[in-house]
Order: structure tokens, then sequence, then C-alpha cells
């Protein structure tokens, strides 16, 4: 098992099981970190466990979080409803943006890596597709090391703590072919913003619409179960 | 009700509610937000609630979350012993510190800020009695707010969240004298590491000495029920 720890964050699609490639790849001892914050598909955790064991992590834990009870995103709040043909185009905010989520699920990665000696944390996002989602920005992201590094016993005895975002620029077919050379297999990722309890996408939302066009834009047989 | 929205950090604990009552000072409407986080002294939120109502918070929510999975601090972690001669003039991290205790904190606090739409987040560190614990320091204040305004839809659309520190610099016995001054009823907090289910402080801990030196040099009456 390799000295360098990474915490990855792994949400059971196939931009964080990329990620999680990524960090196999470069030597990283993996810990593998999901959540379940309320959120309408939360089949995914299922998912994220699979990827794990897949991409060979040294550990996975799941933190049962409370971030939905703020309500104020479609994801988490089930009086607003999924939207089936949101357009990625726009600079406007996506209502399925879930509120200070990304700054949320860095911040509990930042607890476990102090705890566990991990040097970096890696996160999938990705600022060509969520372009409306500012905090899948490089700026945010800095602005996050930074203040990591501030945080922590590591950062103020003299570590540094890296946030990773080896996917933040690359097109969807980047990724799925990336990863594909990683040996991903990405049938066992979801990405449906409305995934059934048995495992099915539906085909029409967002993510969905996002995840076929990369599929077919890389060349790629798409081997997700639509419904 | 003001229009002016604040989140509160609210611990229970007389440097919070000193924090409370500063907030409602300057005439915001406070929107509180205490955690059950497997801390050893659970009893605490019920000492926040009374300390909420009876300072007129609008709101207060209880957020239940994972933080003591990982491990690493004296006040989640079971197998790791509280010291109760722990001196606060080291420059030695504390074993009491939680790995970004304040950054997942302070992360939700951004959430809900940003769902209610407040433009100030409060919260009660202090960089005097607790020198050791990177998070309470200027700097990490000041670089969480910076990446809290890339973090959210507020700080891209233009309107900017602060991060209020009222107490950063204060003595205990300043904060106390100043809270009382604001009405704080100081018998509802509580500050013991290793609190009893009936809501007595050991008296002992470091926190509990901490507290005991600030009413006397205030010269104050302590109206804390120790064991």
């Amino acid at each position: 098992m390799s000295d360098k720890r990474a915490v990855v964050l792994l949400s059971g699609g196939l931009d964080s099981a990329t990620t999680l490639a990524i960090a196999r790849d470069e030597g990283f001892s993996s810990y593998c970190l999901s959540f379940e914050y309320g959120q309408r598909h939360s089949t995914e955790v299922q998912f994220a466990t699979k990827v794990a064991s897949h991409l060979g992590a040294t550990e996975h834990r799941i933190a049962r979080i409370d971030i939905g009870a703020f309500g104020g995103s479609a994801l988490t709040d089930m009086s607003i409803e999924v939207p089936v043909n949101e357009t990625g185009e726009s600079d406007e905010i996506p209502v399925t943006y879930v509120p200070a989520r990304n700054t949320v699920l860095l911040s509990y990665a930042l607890g476990w890596a102090e705890v566990i000696g991990a040097s970096d944390i890696f996160i999938g996002v990705n600022a060509v597709d969520y372009s409306g989602y500012p905090d899948c920005r490089p700026e945010f992201i800095e602005a996050f090391e930074t203040m990591a590094n501030l945080a922590t016993k590591v950062g103020v005895e003299g570590d540094k703590i890296s946030i990773r975002t080896p996917l933040i620029m690359l097109k969807k077919e980047e990724i799925l072919k990336l990863g594909t050379s990683l040996g991903v297999d990405y049938s066992l990722t979801v990405s449906c913003y409305q995934l059934s309890k048995e495992g099915e996408s539906c085909g029409v939302c967002d993510s969905c619409r996002i995840r076929k066009a990369g599929f077919s834009a890389a060349g790629m047989q798409d081997p997700t179960q639509y419904q």
C-alpha cells in the first residue's frame, strides 16, 4: 500500500469514478468519501460502493449529513421540480444547484484528510458542463485550498494540502476516454438526477442528457440502464 | 421582524450566546444553527435551545452531522482522554481540537445563509483563549470569507456574505462584561468539555478553567452548576 494518501470524493457518478482512477494512477492510496444528504437519488451511494471496490480504494466511508435540511435545491427539496430540459448553455445558476454543497463536502474531506494525514483531496468538479455552478469554478477551488491550509494543523505545521480537480477543464467525452484508458467500468456509475430505486436512469434530466451526449461524442457505447 | 438576516452559530457556550446578543443588538433577525456531531456533551444543544429562546432568535435549527466519524479529537473520539490540565499558553495544538470543525460548521451556515438570503454569518471564535486552534485565527476567517463569496450564488451575483467574529480578539472577562450589558443570562450557558447528562460541569477541564477565570477576572458571580 502506498504511503501517499488522498481523500477522494466519490458520488457514484462518472466524473468521480474517473477522478478515483486518476488518483490510483498517480500512486495514491485512496480514502473514498461519499455522502447521504437527503438527495432524491440515495441509490447512488450503492453505485459509489461498487466503484470504490472496482478501483481498489483503501477505504470507503459514507457520511450522513443534513445538507438537505435547509432546502433551496431541486435535488434535495421535494417541492422543487427537477427540470427535464434545463440548458447547460445559460449563464444562470440552475435550480439543481445545492447551496454550498461543494464547500460542505470538501470541508468533510478536509477533516478526514487531517486525521489520516492525506496530502491531497480529489474532487471531480467540472467547469465545462456545470458552468452555472459557482462552486465548480477554478477560482472557488483555489480559494478553498488557501482556506484549507489556514484551517488545519497540517497547514500550520508546514505541509500543504492540495485540492485536486483533474477534470475541471475537460469535456465529457475527454473524461470518458481518459477514464476508459485507466480501466474505469462506466456501467458501475450513474448520473441521473432522479434515479429509480432499482438504479435505472430517467434518460431525460439534464444530467442524463449530458451523459448521453458524452458517450455519443466519444464514440463509445453507453452502458447506462435507462427506463 | 428585521429584514437584515444573519445566521448565528450557537453552541450553548458563553461565547456564542454573547455573539447572538451582539447580532440582535445590531438589529439582525437571527437564524441560529446548532450541531449534534457525536460530541461527548450533546446536552449542550439543550442549552443552545434555551439561549436561542432567551435572546429572541427568529429560528433555531439543529443539524446532525457525522464530523465525529473520522475521530482524531478528544471531544469526539472516546478513545482519547480529555485533559484536565491542558494549558492555553502553549503554541501546540490541543488534543481537544476537532479536525476542520469550524470549516464544516461555517460551510453549513453558508448553505443556510444562501437559502434564506442572510448577509452575515456570526461565529463566536476567539483567538485569545484558543490560540492553539488554527481555525480560530483571523487569517482563517478572512480566507473562509473570500472562499464563501466565490462559492455561492450570492457572491457571484454581487452581494457579499460577511463572516462576523465580534469576539475574536476579546479576553473572556471582556466577553462576559459585553454580554451582560446586552442582557445575556449566562446561567443558561455551559462550557464544560465533559458535561454530565444532568447539565453539571466538571470544573476541572480546560474549558471550565477558562470560564471560571473569566468570571473571576470580570468580578462577576459564576452561575455555573459544578459537580
